[in-house]
């Protein structure tokens, strides 16, 4: 089911990334390329960071196929996408979720110190939209928007406590998706965010 | 003779580069990085991604040499480039032929599958002027101008095809390059571009 | 010795990360992104590009724990970092030295080229604080300012130098220090800067 999760979340990614490029106005190679890196970029910065090769996609031709597929797709319902925009939004959610448990789960394979697998997770899961955001020039949104990261953060957490006290691995990933979903949601319903710091004088 | 074109192209890709960074008014370190990343960052991209290691430059100082005396050079002969601006449109071609072909060959001969030998051949393309436009600070030329990657692409699928039907090594190199250089030449001369994605709102 | 700078180093490019995240109004899990970025993005680099497995601060954590500490204290204590600012840009001249020291020995003791082993100092000192100005969307300051990547590339030149010459490790670092601090400080205070390379035209 992890698998399924992971497979419509990289589609939803990939389009929201394709509309990420539309409006910096570019080609359909471009919307190709950030549709790719928004859906598959954050895996991808984690391997090369654990040294886990070959990395993920490359053994799945069939994922950079779907990606690539949903990025064209996006530039012809584009129109459609705003109605739709809050089941991306709970898409996004679900993937974001995938991603950090996916992520903390290759870490820890790899016999990474915990600190290492849950900043693994939250690569996996952010790392995409900060690539999507450099590659169209802007200040990645993740480091400025209402409470993104932190879920991550919170689901890596749980889910490392809950395989430290013996909880079943289905019962983690339910309570993992359950607890992060509903942090996620409330925070864009109730635009919580972290604090902002604000500086304004050049320390040189 | 691919050595000799590769040699050269890099050279070139330096020089172009160095002209960049000219234009962001970098001093001559900024100059050399530019150059630097602009001509082999593409190789180095594609080696991280693939985790072909040590990476191609760290085994060829001649090459790092030579890219930041293009670098350097381009500096002195700046005034002289503009008039030469189809000289080096032509060895910027070649270059993205060579690379896109060398791309290939590494991906190939370390059994990555199709789809992703087609990709190597592209990231070892396009990746190092994605990378020296990101560090000037704007969106990727690559992702908005005429058929760029787009050569990139069909330089990669002619090679591999050849490949399967058997054409000799010899005869394939020279017609991806008849081939991506005649799509390239025409593409500048008569501004072939992609269908442009145009979208305005945030989905979020 | 070189340790303790090392560790004093990190958490003041932290400090400075966080400031530079400030600016850009990022909430504090941005403003931990950048900090860490700054202080371990340039080993990370340099370990990824080496292909050096597992990657420095992966196997200590502790290192991770102290400029994520150091991010936030400078969230604190940002009004008064400008009357610091003296302390800082010493602490950042020996975080400088100490990485491109530290850089040159793990390219060495890899059996690299003298030139990727200077290259592998260099980007230790410099790509944090790339990552940092590319995730702010800003030009790089390094390719800009008053010499500071010319001081790595010195005191690169004069460790591997003093090392062939024979001259015992523990003078030679203490040398390296001296002249980089020295070279460092005289062109903060007297703006010594690289010619600069100004260019309008586009090539294309």
């Amino acid at each position: 089911m992890l698998t399924l999760i992971y497979l419509i979340a990289i589609t939803a990614e990939a389009m929201t990334g394709a509309l990420a490029a539309g409006r910096r106005n570019m080609d359909i190679f471009g919307v190709t390329v950030i549709a790719f890196l928004t859906a598959l970029g954050g895996g991808t910065v984690r391997d090369i960071v654990l040294g886990r090769y070959p990395i993920g996609w490359t053994q799945h031709p069939e994922y950079v196929g779907l990606v690539v597929a949903g990025g064209l797709a996006a530039v012809f319902v584009a129109r459609y996408m705003k109605r739709l925009s809050r089941v991306f939004l709970v898409l996004d959610a679900l993937g974001l979720i995938a991603f950090t448990i996916i992520g903390c789960g290759v870490a820890q394979s790899m016999d990474y110190h915990p600190v290492v697998v849950v900043m693994a997770g939250m690569i996996t899961g952010i790392a995409g939209g900060i690539l999507r955001d450099v590659l169209c020039n802007r200040v990645p949104v993740v480091f400025r928007q209402e409470l993104y990261a932190s879920v991550s953060f919170a689901v890596a957490l749980l889910y490392l406590g809950l395989i430290k006290l013996g909880v079943p691995h289905d019962l983690n990933v339910l309570a993992s998706f359950a607890v992060g979903l509903a942090i996620r949601l409330a925070a864009i319903w109730r635009e919580w965010r972290l604090p902002v710091f604000m500086y304004r004088h050049d320390l040189h």
